[in-house]
This record gives structure tokens, C-alpha cells and sequence, in this order.
């Protein structure tokens, strides 16, 4: 029997732990070869496949797939595009299956959050009814750590510990200089709807008093006095204040702090920046000095600081995604299952596509403390494993990472171009 | 004879690698204890010397001496204080000899800048005339790079390797997604007057065409429409644009793109925040999904990504700067001085504060490219050296790097209050 091929797509908001992912899928893939195929991959996500844009990874070194492991960003492209429901999206749906049979596609893995498993859930389910079988499996990313079920998200543990180093670092700063300069410094995260990347800044205070003193969460609404009173005593206490704030951070109306409708000198309407506007509150009403940094896309891409723990737990989810289909597996999505806290302990487990596709793992408000602006011992003994470890990327002589950039060589289209 | 103690301050912004010229310095001293008293440090810099307020180094462990190689901010807390002209300041000037004095001190380390240069050699003139000769050496440090004489100033080679990695991830993250989504990304760095740290970004680029496609230095006035079409056309080229922008880019008019109208102790305007200014242009302009990004002290502190070289030079100074004392030498400050390129070799100097006092060292317009809008060959060749090597700081099993507090114990007050 022929074998068939394997089409692997990234989705969504790349992380520093995502090629990683890839990497065990295709090394697990090559592995393999007996009974796979060839491991494409979509170009730009599924809007390449769409588009029967189908990059061939037979064709690149086997040392550049293992450098994968080590590089961020998305190597193959990701998009943010999400599939309807099947009754809206049909043509798209049929289009994927009819890309399938074309290039001999038996195994369809789709590597992203909630909106992915959706996906990959929904094309498990059609393959069947258009009379081209493929097993569907879902591997989980995101460094919003928002997917149910797996105990974390691959991509979220790097950016937690690219966080929390970066806010005790920066915190040292502003200790040395408080008693005559800067005193307050505001840090601003991701993570727009779950504070999960904002709590993982509280592993930087290992004792009561360290900074960062303050955390804002996007689940909690911002009552402005009651900061004010906190960054004063705080400044009281330490001579400084160290704060880390979620770019979801809502005031007592709800509305986000970053739709300040701010204008800058031409006029134009500001982007985003919960950060400037924290700090230019603080600065106007209790006059200390502040400074303020926006990590965006840095914390997405820190591949250097990256956790070990994270990166292994990427790998597997590729490997373990190769193993499914050998299984015979639709439908599923491996998953990181915790068997002890201390020491930290995991293995892979699998899911029903079913039970992840559109539900968002809230942060409990457990792991808030009462005062809302720290996080609890509960919080700390859930994400501190998360963050262990140092896996740094090889460096060059030129003192910079041996990032891989790979040929991406496109398959020989088949098919008519797809009209959107 | 009875010998004397030193005293060390560290002054202005602190750095990644501050802590490393004190490390060799309190080492060096303690190493030669039969011709040296002991090491004691103003608190919060100068500031705590002209209070009494001076920490006695003696009651560290030596572990944790060592520790301050790897941590970052300033371990005795630094201050933005210049002293003003010996007329101006007479009392102030004074009040150090007294406190030199009550405290047996013999020679004085100035661990700054600029400024810091100046005001060592001032002290080194005034404690002549007013009987109690002092050792003064200067010991230089800045991110900012603009130290004459020095091949470079310790700090700046962290801070730059910070930036290009920085850039780097970022910049692969932005070319995964640019298809569907963001294609701009602009990044901001520190350098208010001079290009120094926006250049280090350029090193990034190993390839032409690799991002980052365009830096914006405060050496140039920025046009608008110059940088609008330069962006159209990296877009078109590239996908997507990748921008280093300095804090002091200025409009055609001379006019800090981003002014907050605050000023800092010396009375320089407080910036920050032009990368979402550049950022909202290029959208309202061009239609592109923008980012961007501050790293403000991020930069400033990463230690966890420190050049080696950068560690050892930082080191090197805090050594010499003993070795100096030791010969009797006062007015000076240890420099690095490059004897060689490929492979890049560098040696330590020593130079007069006189000559480095108040000299800032310029970006040579020789290093921006013609367009404006990148290095030269000339500009890699002398700063890539500056971030080679890795010396990462140990970790925690928490995941976290062990950055060492110190006990900062202080010696007894012997003087009355001095009034500022």
C-alpha cells in the first residue's frame, strides 16, 4: 500500500517553542518513513493550504529540522484565519479535502489554540462525509495557556519565564536608582483576555516584599484609587514599585485602559499601550518618576531565555502527534497531563478534539490574592514548574543565534487556484 | 602605615554589567589586603557618600562578591547627582574630603560616565587644595557608549547583544504572520543623542534584505515621506518591515518625536514612547497592521543575555582601576583599547580624566549608511566584536537566575548631617 502523506499547518500567534513542535513531528515522521509519507506543511497556515501552497520538508537537511528546535517564530508561516462552522464554510472545507486527495494526504495536523482544534475537529468530521478519510489531530500552542484539559499550553512557559526574568531584572534596575530617580517601572504583557502571562510575572518575588510589587489582571476590573493607595504604600515600604500589567487590563467601567483614545503629536490615535498609560496615571497623581517598557512581541519571540520544561513539552506534543496517527487516531490532540507537583512530573496524554475546540481555560480567581494584585501560593505552585530549566539556542561566532531559515521549496500545484 | 580605605560609587543608569566592574574591583582589592584598607561603597552613589552613608563591602561573603559578576541594576543602588563646578559646589566638594577623611579614605572610584569622569577629576584637583590628597580614579561605564577615548564603554556591548537578539526573534515572529496579519514591527531602544544601541540592532542583519530593514538614529532628522516610501518598499520587497528606532528621533523641525515635557535631575527632557508614534504613523499612512515594542530598562538590565566579551571588559576595568591605584596613579581611568579587528583583540589603557571629562564621542556619520537608514560595513566591523561570547548567569531551580542582594551594611556616621 502506497503510504500517505502528512500536512502540517502552524495556526495563530506564533510562539518561541512552536518549530520545536514541528521538530518532533518531523523527526518522529522521518522515523517513520516505513510507513509515512512525506511531511508537508502548509504555507502561512491554512491559508496555504487553501491555496495549495504546500511546502515539502523531504527537502530540507536533516540538521535544519533539528535547528528547528531552537528557532521561534512560525518556519513554515502561521495565519490568523479561522475557519467557520461547516454549513457557512463548506467550499472551504471541501476545498481542504479536495487538496488532500490531491497531494495524498492521510494525516492533517493542525498546531494552535482553541480555533485550531475547532478546525481540526470539524475536518475530522467531514473527511468522512466527502468521501476522503483523514485523520484530523490537533496539537496544542499557545502561549496564552488558554486551552482546556492539557495542564499547559507549549509557548506559554517560555513567556512566563521570559516575564518573570525580565521583571526581577529590571526591578534591580529600579532599586538602584529609586532613592533619586525612577521609582515606579510598569512592564506590559500579553495576554488580553486570561492573566496568565501577567501571574507568571508574581515567580519573580521569591520572598514577601519583592518585586514585582504590583500585578494587574485582566479578570479583575482596575479601580484607580485603590492602586494609587497601593502604588504609595508600596513606595513607602520599598522606595520603589515594581509593577507588571496585563494589556487586558480593564477600568471600573470595563472598558480597556489601552482605548484611551490617547493621540499622539500628528494626531493619530495611539495603538494600544496599557503600559504609558498606568505609568502617566501614577506619575500625574502621586509625582514619582516612572518608566515604563512593552514587551509585545519580544516576550513571543524570546527563544534565548526560553524554558527547557517548555521546550521538551513542545517536542513531545510533535512526537506525540506522529504517534496518534500511527495509532490510528482521529479526532485527538496530545496533551501535557501533571502527575506531581514537587517534583514536577508529566506525561503526555491524549484528548478528544471535541472537549478542547472553543473552551478557554480561565486563570481561577483562586490564584489572584484577596487584594488582587498578586498571586497566591496556589498560583506559584501550578506555574513554577512551567518555567524551569535553560535550553539556549547555539550561538555563532557573530554573537547572535543560529536561528534556521529553511528552503520552504513549494509541491507542484494540482489543482485550479481556490476563490476565497 | 597605616592603610588606607577605598571608597567606589557607582553613578547614573545602571547597566547589565556594573556590578561585574565592582566584582573585580572589591576581588582585586581583597586580593592585595597588605596594601589596602578596606572597600567601602556609597549608598545610592554619591549621594550616600555626601550623607555618610557608606557601606562596608568587608561584611560580604565572598560568594556573593562573586555573585555581582552575573547580577545586573547596581548592587550599593547608583543616583543621577552631578556635581556642579568646584565655585558652584565648594561645599559639596568640601563636605567629600570630610567624609574622605572620617573615614580613612585614600582613594575614590567614580563608576560612571561622562559627568563621572568629570567629577572624579574634580576631586582629584580639590583634594590637593584642601590638604587631603585622594586617589581619584575614574571607571567607565554607560550603555550609551559615548565615552571618548575608551574602544567601548562597559555596558554598551550587553545592551547592543540584547538589541540584535531582540530584533532578531522578533523579526522572525513577524515574518510567520505577515501574510494575514501584522507586517510592521517597530522596536525602541535607548540612545537619546547618539545612534549606538539603535546600530547594534543592525547586526541582525547578517544577509542583505534580513531584517532589521530600517534603524532610525537621533544623528538624523527623520522625513516622513522619505520613511513612508522606504517602508512601502520593504513591504513590497519583503513581506514585511522590521524597524530599530531610537528614543531620540527627532521630525524635520529638530522636535523629539515623542516629548512627555518631563525632564530628569539633569534637566534632559524625559523620552520614550516613540515607537508607537512611528508605529500609528505608518498605519494611518500605508493601511499595514503595525506592533511595537519598548524595552526601556529591559535592555538596560538583561544580564541573562550579557556578551561575554562585554562581562570580561566590565571586569577588566574594575581590576585596572585597582592596579592603578596601586601605582599611584590618580586622575585617570582604565580604558579598552582595540589593537585588533579580525579577530578582534583589545587590551587595557589607562587615560586621564581630564581628557574624557564632559567629551561625548559621537556616532561617526561614516557608520549610518547612505540612505539613512542602516550601518555600514565600517559600523559592524567595530561593534560586532562588542556582543560576542554568551556568560550566562547560573540559575535557580526555580527556573529563575540567582542574582545575589547584598547585606549593604553600613559603616558607623562619625559627621554631622550635611545639609544639601
Amino acid at each position: 500500500m502506497r503510504t500517505k502523506n502528512l500536512l502540517y499547518a502552524q495556526s495563530g500567534g506564533v510562539t518561541p517553542v512552536i518549530n520545536a513542535t514541528a521538530c518532533g513531528l518531523i523527526e518522529t515522521a522521518r522515523q517513520n518513513s516505513d510507513r509515512l509519507g512525506k511531511v508537508y506543511a502548509g504555507k502561512d497556515g491554512i491559508i496555504g493550504i487553501l491555496n495549495e501552497e504546500l511546502i515539502d520538508t523531504s527537502k530540507e537537511r536533516q540538521a535544519d529540522i533539528a535547528a528547528l528546535r531552537h528557532t521561534p517564530g512560525g518556519a513554515f508561516g502561521s495565519c490568523r484565519f479561522k475557519l467557520k462552522g461547516i454549513d457557512e464554510s463548506r467550499a472551504q472545507y471541501a476545498r481542504l479535502i479536495e487538496v488532500f486527495r490531491a497531494h495524498n494526504i492521510g494525516y492533517f495536523f493542525y498546531n494552535g489554540g482553541g480555533d485550531s482544534a475547532d478546525t481540526a475537529y470539524k475536518v475530522s468530521q467531514i473527511g468522512d462525509k466527502l468521501g476522503f478519510p483523514v485523520q484530523c489531530i490537533g496539537v496544542p500552542k499557545t502561549i496564552d495557556n488558554d486551552l482546556p484539559i492539557t495542564d499547559v499550553c507549549p509557548g506559554f512557559g517560555s513567556v512566563a519565564k521570559y516575564v518573570a526574568v525580565s521583571i526581577m531584572e529590571a526591578s534591580l534596575d529600579v532599586e538602584s536608582m529609586a532613592s533619586s530617580s525612577t521609582k515606579v517601572f510598569v512592564l506590559e504583557v500579553m495576554g488580553r483576555h486570561a492573566g496568565w502571562i501577567a501571574a507568571a510575572g508574581g515567580l519573580a518575588q521569591r520572598r514577601r516584599g519583592d518585586p514585582p510589587h504590583i500585578i494587574l489582571f485582566p479578570e479583575l476590573l482596575l479601580d484607580e484609587k485603590v492602586l494609587l493607595k497601593k502604588v504609595a504604600d508600596t513606595v513607602k515600604a520599598h522606595g520603589f514599585c515594581s509593577m507588571v500589567v496585563s494589556e487586558g487590563v480593564r477600568n471600573r467601567q470595563g472598558r480597556f485602559l489601552s482605548d484611551s483614545g490617547r493621540r499622539d503629536a500628528f494626531g493619530h490615535a495611539q495603538l494600544g499601550g496599557v503600559a504609558p498609560v498606568i505609568a502617566s496615571m501614577i506619575t500625574d497623581a502621586l509625582g514619582y518618576k516612572s518608566h515604563w517598557a512593552v514587551a509585545d512581541y519580544l516576550q513571543r519571540s524570546a527563544r534565548h531565555v526560553a524554558a527547557k520544561t517548555d521546550v521538551e513539552q513542545a517536542y513531545a506534543m510533535g512526537k506525540a502527534a506522529i504517534q496518534l496517527a500511527l495509532q490510528g487516531k482521529s479526532g485527538v490532540m496530545p496533551v501535557v497531563v501533571r502527575t506531581a507537583d514537587r517534583p514536577y512530573r508529566w506525561k503526555v496524554g491524549e484528548v478528544d478534539l471535541a472537549k478542547v475546540a472553543n473552551r478557554e481555560k480561565k486563570m481561577p480567581r483562586r490564584f489572584i490574592s484577596k487584594d488582587g494584585f498578586g498571586i497566591t501560593a496556589a498560583a506559584r505552585r501550578y506555574l513554577e514548574p512551567l518555567i524551569r530549566g535553560e535550553e539556549y539556542p547555539p550561538y555563532d561566532h557573530d554573537g547572535l543565534p543560529k536561528y534556521v531559515h529553511l528552503k520552504n521549496r513549494l509541491v507542484a500545484k494540482k489543482l485550479a487556484p481556490f476563490e476565497f
